[in-house]
């Protein structure tokens, strides 16, 4: 091999070992050990018969998560951000409408994905932070006439969880299919696709479900399936194609499977034991999740200053007259613990605490509290 | 929570337990100890200072396997088909044209990606298992004067190799960029992205990489960052999107990292260890990739079969009179080895066997063709 001009890199050969930390920010939060170990387990083929019993109970999973009988429901091999494109690719064509409801980064983002497929996008906006009431959206659509109105459950960049109730049947009487992503919220937030009558539902791997990130569940309901199967252009995506993707799945009925892309198999593993945790511990990851916001009484200096209650990520407005950067750095050197500034719209004025899954806990409540309390009092309140 | 309609799947109840199989098919591959530990180790933040310190690793990792300067090098979060979509998505603008060779299947799915985004797409096309002259490649390029050449390097489908030398020079006398796809061929068989003048080389993780499937190496050359970050139009995908994952992955040398995706943590940890082990074992799998076929004897039945030289992915005639899903079967049911039939064009005409990075041993070796054996003894000939 004397014809190699570029030698091993020197730096591969350090032994990585990662750093243990509290992943107390808007996500990645903690993998406990269980899920893991699932994705440690030998590699096997994408396609055996193993593997498609995987796929089947991560569908089931999903199913449960999502509170849906879809049948059209499936994991992406990707991202949040993958399955947000896999929505949007799959249920717009060019020229067609879409209207994106904007509190926080991902109205911002549903819109500019939606843009870059050749649709005509209008957006409601609101302050971060902020919520739509019903008649807003209903004018909304009145007035656009949209094929989609994007919709997020749980805003992680403001803190905000929106209401849903009675929405799908507002987009529903606009003919409108009504995609909703409930990446920061699922699991930890109560939400019924059926019954609030979501069309396109998307979620994470690496919030509430605790998986590492990189798989993305997503479900369509017979509604948005006539829309999606009914196309009369490709969409942009081969990888992210449904009518694909939904025999890869084994949703469309029909007898054989055909080879569309290899799935990470290491992390479907870990996303199905994420789903059997959750499918044992829903009820109380529901309820302990508001454990942060109840902890704190009404007399705590703390409390005063939490925006709406996303009961996955507590947004706290940052304290006035300190630098929130160097509240976030003190915490993590001195407490080997993450929590976060904010994004996008509410960068410099929100600190974000993100107690999700299994690390929804009252030892988890305690040890964010004690080093908020702690950089209060160490950090510099002049310094800004 | 009497408001939960969907009850918890009981088939999520069971504990799932991977089998134990000898992966010498075309991929995913054995993932060796060291990569599924690594893959194991705790989550940290996708923008902590550990994790970009790993995204610098393994952007030197992925240099040296590509045998390239390039500082635009990165790995996409998602699969090989990700990786296609990027260097289409970015490269190629509606309206321009893009020439694919297709001698197998990942030219097809080239032209069709290429022609969901709006592009004029010509193909040159040959036999399952042919390759293409640079005089045949020089005329197309002349006819049709695509902005994009698309080659495979190791046709999976197929099992051929492709001679690249002197490709990239007509390339650019036709002002066309050249992207290559060697998912396949990486690591396995010998490949110099500068000197052999590519643009776009792009692989996966899965093969010779001996990762998990879920990420995905791609590089750009000079002149083809010249061409996409100097767009009339913004890449249908923003999660694709190279102006942002240049930031992301600290190649455009702006200060500061903007948030754009969470990337799969474990699955970089997996990637890394994977290139750390190439950077060892480069030498020695290029030279054991060829085992399989020099260890059968001229005389050997086995030996007249073989169709062109991909080290990697070894593609064998389908013994005539047998039913080749009775002999990969076999072998699955009786020796617990995964060997694979053919793909699109090549499927019920050959077998494929992929001795891939820590898989190219000569007890491998041994294992396929005993099973080999075994199996043309045993089924019955007489079915087809």
């Amino acid at each position: 091999m004397s014809s190699i001009t570029v030698p091993p890199p020197k730096c591969l050969q350090k032994t990585f070992v990662a750093p243990r930390r509290h992943m107390f920010g808007p996500g990645p939060s903690n993998v406990p050990p269980r899920i893991l170990a699932a994705g440690a387990e030998p590699i096997i083929g994408h396609m055996h018969p193993e593997m498609l019993e995987i796929m089947s109970d991560i569908k089931s999973g999903i199913q449960y998560a999502f509170q849906t009988q879809n049948n059209m429901t499936i994991a992406v091999s990707g991202t949040g951000h993958t399955a947000m494109e896999c929505a949007i690719f799959n249920a717009v064509e060019p020229g067609e409408g879409v209207l994106t409801a904007v509190n926080g980064i991902w109205g911002e983002r549903a819109a500019e994905m939606a843009e870059r497929i050749g649709a005509r996008v209008n957006s409601i906006v609101t302050t971060a932070g902020g919520y739509f009431t019903s008649e807003e959206i209903d004018r909304a659509l009145a007035k656009h006439k949209p094929v989609l109105f994007f919709l997020t459950h749980g805003e992680s960049s403001t803190g905000v969880v929106h209401p849903l109730d009675g929405i799908g049947d507002i987009c529903h009487k606009h003919n409108c299919l009504f995609l909703v992503d409930c990446v920061a919220s699922m699991g930890g937030a109560p939400l019924h696709m059926d019954k609030q009558g979501i069309d396109i539902l998307y979620s994470g791997s690496q919030k509430v479900l605790n998986a590492p990130p990189g798989t993305a569940p997503i479900s369509f309901s017979e509604r948005a399936c006539q829309k999606v199967f009914n196309r009369k252009t490709k969409p942009v995506s081969f990888f992210l194609d449904m009518t694909w993707l939904a025999n890869y799945w084994g949703c469309d009925g029909k007898p054989a499977r055909i080879y569309h892309h290899t799935a990470p198999v290491s992390a479907f593993y870990s996303l199905r034991e994420s789903l059997a945790i959750l499918a044992e511990q829903y009820v109380k990851y529901i309820a302990d999740c508001h454990m942060l916001y109840c902890k704190t009484k009404p007399s705590d200096p703390l409390k005063h200053s939490f925006f709406h209650m996303l009961p996955t990520v507590t947004t706290i407005v940052a304290p006035p007259g300190y630098d929130w950067k160097e509240i976030t750095s003190y915490i993590m050197k001195n407490h080997n613990l993450e929590i976060s500034g904010g994004l996008g719209p509410s960068v410099g004025q929100v600190l974000r605490v993100g107690l999700m899954g299994g690390n929804s806990s009252k030892a988890s409540v305690d040890m964010v509290l004690e080093a908020l309390r702690d950089a209060l009092r160490y950090c510099h309140k002049s310094k800004v």
